[in-house]
């Protein structure tokens, strides 16, 4: 095939994986939004035939012979940049795909499995030991998965599927940064006396008026007739296509609970949404990493979504709507409030990066042999002990509680701290051209949108991570600046000099 | 490869077919109840890749070799029974499909694309102009397909995709017969005293106690955890995979329509939820023609729903839950009422054959040249004049409305006929060994379901739908049992001797 027709099959091929991903999206949310429960099998069945189609299509050996031909053809550097860039980002793509043997990716899909349905019952049971084989399991089968990729430190070469370019090095020096601050602000938080004095304000509302109010909301980030709201267990966004992506919330734990998540999944669906449609049906159309995935979502859900000026724009529609009577500085400190939860997703702004950087140095050391996966619970309890001053009471609570070890997702929570200081990042450079402040009373967000696009969502994965971060922002990533609007902010709530 | 491996490549790819027809299915629920609007160019870049994948699986050589080796193989007589009924079956399927070439396929699909648009505007203008070039088109097509399928009879060869084993010589002896009977009995009826003072009973009731009342109802029908109910502008049924079949219907028309579609569709539905499970992932897990399939929806409309002693049964929760006050004479007078219109999908049970037999004469006088399309409007308004007493005053109330036409499905209609036939000889025949009005009153439908799973459901395509009717019910089609159902029941309502 000449260089023309190679072309084609590249462009016909990554358009067939757009589709495929698509479709592997619906399946994915009708499974947990409508889906009948006698059809657990029908839809497994479903989801394991498209996902081995994809992987099938991924490693053919005639789309690998076409990329690594069109790469060194005399006409490639006749192509436009970020066609150029497209290419050469698939076939970084692909050979990384290709490092995996079928009967690894296989295996592997099979033990998470299992290790998926163990954890459950672990968890409901609160009993470590049921799942430590399968943890234990997964560790050697993601040592092996890391040296497939490269000979290489095994942590990096996972988190690499999360982060690209981002190494532990670089990882231990920020939440070695971090860690101390954050124990120091946690822990001088927790003892002034407005959080010995703080009590719980629950918004009373009905499902259908938060449903309204959520959708109404979401109506002012997101193009409804490209997106949904629907109910689940547990919040997610999911792309099904290029104007179509849903997010979803649950109304169970009450109106606060469902506002914070719907915002968070709502800037996620603003990038799905807002790609640079330039880089439809090809591999750009995506996010460099769920790091900068998560600036998004944490964007909106951190610095829009309990701000101040944010709170007061929406208290008063929030009152007529609610059941019972509060104050808009009660509703305000209820939303900011610091509580002393051991559960990550139940955590606040100041704990939640301790959360992470536990369970990255757990995570590390069993990868790194420095941790026996027998002693995990206690390691977990000990630096629970540090960070929060208390232990978990028991492992449900502790090294239980997420989902990520039984998926095999190791290196995964580092994205969350980074998207979450990203965030800040953002928020401040934004302030230099925007009156973000002004923006948010209004409840008009067309400006801080576009400056998104601009900045981040127009990039698609023509930019790593730490470029749109530097160009945004003028720092790869800002501790400093991340510490000082904790401080800044909590300072504040809870009177601490 | 041999006969083990062969079959083996048989059952894998049946397998396969069945996963990507419920992923079909799924798509297709989804463009019709929960896509948001904008994702139209999504669902069909989806739609499209799915279904050039079937298409290529199926008319795979590497398969249809393998089926032909296997039927000729010496071992292949030790099969079970069914497993040589489903080889055989998927022989014939998949010969058929084979005959069509690609470029054939491919034309007529974006023809009926077109036509789809084109007969949607001329509706709305009510021209049958604006969509006679497509309809030419379409039978030309239509016509080119019957000779890939064989030199036989034009229409027979296209029936024989909705109604194997049918012909239109067997078609015209039945309509034949019909025809007068049923103008007749709608004359006597519409020149009754009855119908002269007939009045319209309005079950008003809101949409949240509609749903709540056809819900409850549906589960008494169908597994509520195999299925669903959604809401669309017209009602369907689709099978979404062995344990997930899933029903719409509209609140918009009032109770008394919603009420008629649901069981309609639950009536598809149990079809769908209770073919034996012996049979899934082969081509036998379906039914042997559409005729059958409409005969279970018409069974639990018809016979079940209009049934006076389930409407006594259902009564007074209809009435508490309703507005407004009636009487149950009126409620059963207004579920039975023979109005006057020229719509087949509001008609009713006298009027609704005269629609089938009026569209299948002018069809197959088309694709006969026996009739000029651009004289469709006229032969129209006159059959209905002949039938009816009167003349659409326009093309949407006439010849433009239904889509079948646009669809391309020629030879469609009569199955609508069979099932509404079919409905009534089995419910005859059920009746010689249940006490199904005993049953009815109860709204227990538990032996009403296990008679049709024996005889119909558990068959899958094991048997032809003469066989089902005969061995079910005695006769492959009765006619006579039919005319007399229709004289007895609407010769009471409406006082006639």
């Amino acid at each position: 095939m000449n260089f023309k027709e190679n072309l084609v099959l590249i462009e016909q091929t990554e358009k067939e994986l757009t589709v495929m991903q698509g479709i592997l999206g619906l399946l994915e949310w009708d499974q947990l939004t409508y889906m009948p429960k006698n059809a657990v099998q029908d839809k497994s069945d479903q989801l394991t035939w498209l996902t081995t189609k994809y992987h099938e299509k991924t490693i053919s050996n005639e789309l690998w012979r076409a990329v690594k031909k069109v790469i060194k053809d005399k006409n490639f550097s006749k192509l436009s940049d970020w066609k150029k860039t497209e290419i050469k980002r698939f076939y970084l793509d692909l050979k990384k795909a290709r490092k995996l043997p079928k009967e690894f990716v296989e295996k592997l899909s099979q033990e998470t499995t299992i290790a998926y349905s163990n954890w459950a019952q672990a968890k409901q049971k609160s009993n470590f030991k049921l799942f430590q084989k399968n943890l234990e399991n997964l560790i050697n089968l993601k040592k092996q998965q890391a040296k497939y990729y490269s000979g290489k430190n095994t942590y990096d070469a996972l988190l690499d599927d999360f982060e690209e370019g981002m190494t532990s090095k670089k990882l231990d020096k920020i939440f070695n940064a971090l860690e101390p601050k954050l124990v120091v602000l946690s822990k001088k938080i927790k003892s002034s006396e407005v959080f010995k004095k703080q009590k719980t304000l629950e918004v009373q509302m009905t499902r259908e008026k938060q449903k309204k109010f959520l959708e109404n909301l979401s109506s002012k980030i997101n193009e409804v007739n490209s997106s949904r709201l629907d109910e689940t267990v547990h919040p997610f966004t999911i792309s099904i296509g290029l104007k179509d992506t849903r997010i979803t919330t649950s109304y169970d734990k009450g109106f606060l609970n469902a506002l914070e998540a719907v915002i968070h999944e709502n800037g996620h669906a603003l990038y799905c949404l807002q790609v640079n449609e330039k880089f439809k049906n090809t591999c750009l159309h995506s996010s460099p990493s769920l790091g900068i995935d998560e600036s998004q979502s944490r964007f909106w859900e951190n610095m829009i979504s309990k701000h101040k000026i944010f709170l007061k724009a929406i208290y008063p529609e929030v009152q007529k709507e609610s059941e019972n009577k509060f104050s808009f500085e009660n509703f305000y400190f209820e939303v900011n409030k610091i509580n002393n939860s051991l559960i990550r997703v139940n955590s606040n702004e100041i704990d939640y990066c301790l959360h992470i950087i536990l369970r990255y140095r757990l995570e590390k050391a069993m990868l790194e042999n420095k941790l026996k996966v027998q002693d995990l619970p206690k390691a977990w309890n000990e630096l629970s002990l540090k960070y929060f001053g208390r232990k978990p009471s028991n492992d449900a609570e502790g090294c239980l509680q997420d989902v990520h070890f039984a998926n095999g997702a190791f290196g995964y929570f580092p994205t969350y701290a980074l998207g979450t200081i990203y965030a800040v990042q953002l928020f401040n450079a934004m302030q230099k051209t925007i009156s973000v402040e002004n923006e948010i009373s209004k409840l008009n967000f067309n400006k801080i949108k576009k400056w998104l696009y601009d900045k981040v969502h127009s990039k698609g994965r023509t930019l790593s991570a730490n470029e749109i971060m530097l160009k945004a922002t003028g720092k790869e990533i800002d501790i400093k600046s991340y510490v000082d609007y904790l401080t800044k902010k909590y300072s504040a709530i809870y009177e601490i000099k």
